[in-house]
């Protein structure tokens, strides 16, 4: 399961599912060059710790000043690999190591740009696989368009809230990793995460989705840490908390949606 | 042409095409009682005056005091006439009116919420006509969803910084009747917008295209008033403003997306 892809031998490329990606970096920690800067398009939040990857990779690898950057933005893998169009965004505090990872990645057909904001592409990142089950969770009940739309809607002002909170700016969320990102896993790919709220929308319990495919939802997990961010972070958050219920099997979605 | 719905005596429902309605209102301003509130669903930008449907309903009834509520959000007719949950907002500058307005329409599947921001409600659902152009184009020059989603998302960011200028919430433009309707509009519904950009995309010239319809496709006119407003307000609008240069055929959709 574990990815991780050295590009040159100048950076790596971290594609580890979060829950799995401590564990894994420490096994490895003592053969990683300390200055061997990250690219990160791991999405997601550590259960449990709350943990985002600019934190858990640096303290994984017990080297703090590890060079990180995230990777993230609407980016569907086949679009890219045939050449069509696309805009991504590199996120790091060292605003060189950011400029240096544009200049690595950015060709003809791939825009990248640059941003400061590391835990507002992350938040982003994280919450949208989120926001994306709730999406799924519409599409299984068929209740239409017209409801999917207002709950994505109100789900990006529930990351906005969240993630300013936490530090992030606003226009990162309203920007190309946040609702750009958004956008095209909610409505145009059926993405493993958009998949899983279609199952649970259909009727279908949790565990018999999970059990039925080796891909990793990050969602899932991630929905686990929204109830306690939203406590922390006193956040009113009713669209990404009720799929964390739903996942916690406390409420189905009919109920929350008929009733 | 012209819709003109009365809403039992107490309201007026307005939905004639924002070009039209000028001249269409003071020619039956004499018969309209100045107390009658005007519900607008018209979205557009009047040519020329740059006026929105607020400015420009009281000033063609010649009323300043016409009371005046915009109703807007993602909503398909037909999802609402099934009876699927659709979410909509009334912005008026009287608050007792856009709750008057709330009890009128909202039943058990229309929630309705209420803004006093009119200026933000109305410039997102005209601008959210021309976004829904370009991203047709998109569409039509098959450049997949990866460039789709960038160009939305760059496309709210120019409304947003546009509507702020001239007086609105930023979260207005991130809320339901901002991003909610532009998401339906660019994504879902192939609405009469996004039709026109299609057939542009795929190198169709607009005169063909508008001489082929009886259709009223509101962002072709609103286009032409973004020029215009982004030099008055001065706000660079890359996206918003190239769909104003291929209307007017300045520039051809492969000289903007391919070179």
């Amino acid at each position: 399961m574990p990815k991780l892809l050295c590009l040159g031998a100048d950076y790596c490329l971290h594609a580890v599912p979060v829950q799995f990606s401590s564990p894994f970096l420490e096994g490895i920690a003592e053969h990683v060059y300390p200055g061997l800067p990250f690219i990160s398009v791991s999405k997601g939040l550590e259960l449990n710790t709350l943990r985002t990857m600019s934190q858990l990779i640096p303290q994984a690898l017990n080297n703090p000043r590890q060079p990180f950057i995230a990777l993230s933005g609407p980016s569907f893998a086949l679009e890219l690999m045939n050449k069509l169009p696309t805009a991504m965004v590199v996120a790091s505090k060292d605003k060189k190591l950011a400029n240096a990872a544009q200049q690595l990645l950015a060709c003809n057909y791939l825009r990248i740009s640059t941003s400061s904001d590391v835990i507002g592409v992350e938040v982003a990142g994280a919450l949208k696989n989120v926001l994306a089950i709730a999406a799924g969770i519409v599409d299984g009940m068929n209740l239409g368009n017209n409801c999917k739309t207002a709950l994505v809607a109100q789900g990006c002002s529930e990351i906005r809230w969240l993630a300013t909170k936490m530090g992030a700016k606003p226009t990162t969320i309203t920007g190309l990793s946040g609702i750009g990102d958004i956008m095209l896993t909610c409505f145009v790919n059926l993405s493993r995460n958009r998949t899983v709220g279609v199952r649970l929308g259909s009727g279908e319990q949790l565990d018999d989705i999970l059990s039925s495919t080796n891909q990793v939802a990050e969602g899932v997990s991630t929905a686990g840490a929204v109830i306690a961010l939203a406590q922390k972070y006193n956040v009113k958050m009713p669209v990404l908390t009720a799929v964390a219920r739903i996942i916690d099997n406390e409420l189905t979605p009919r109920k929350l949606f008929l009733n």
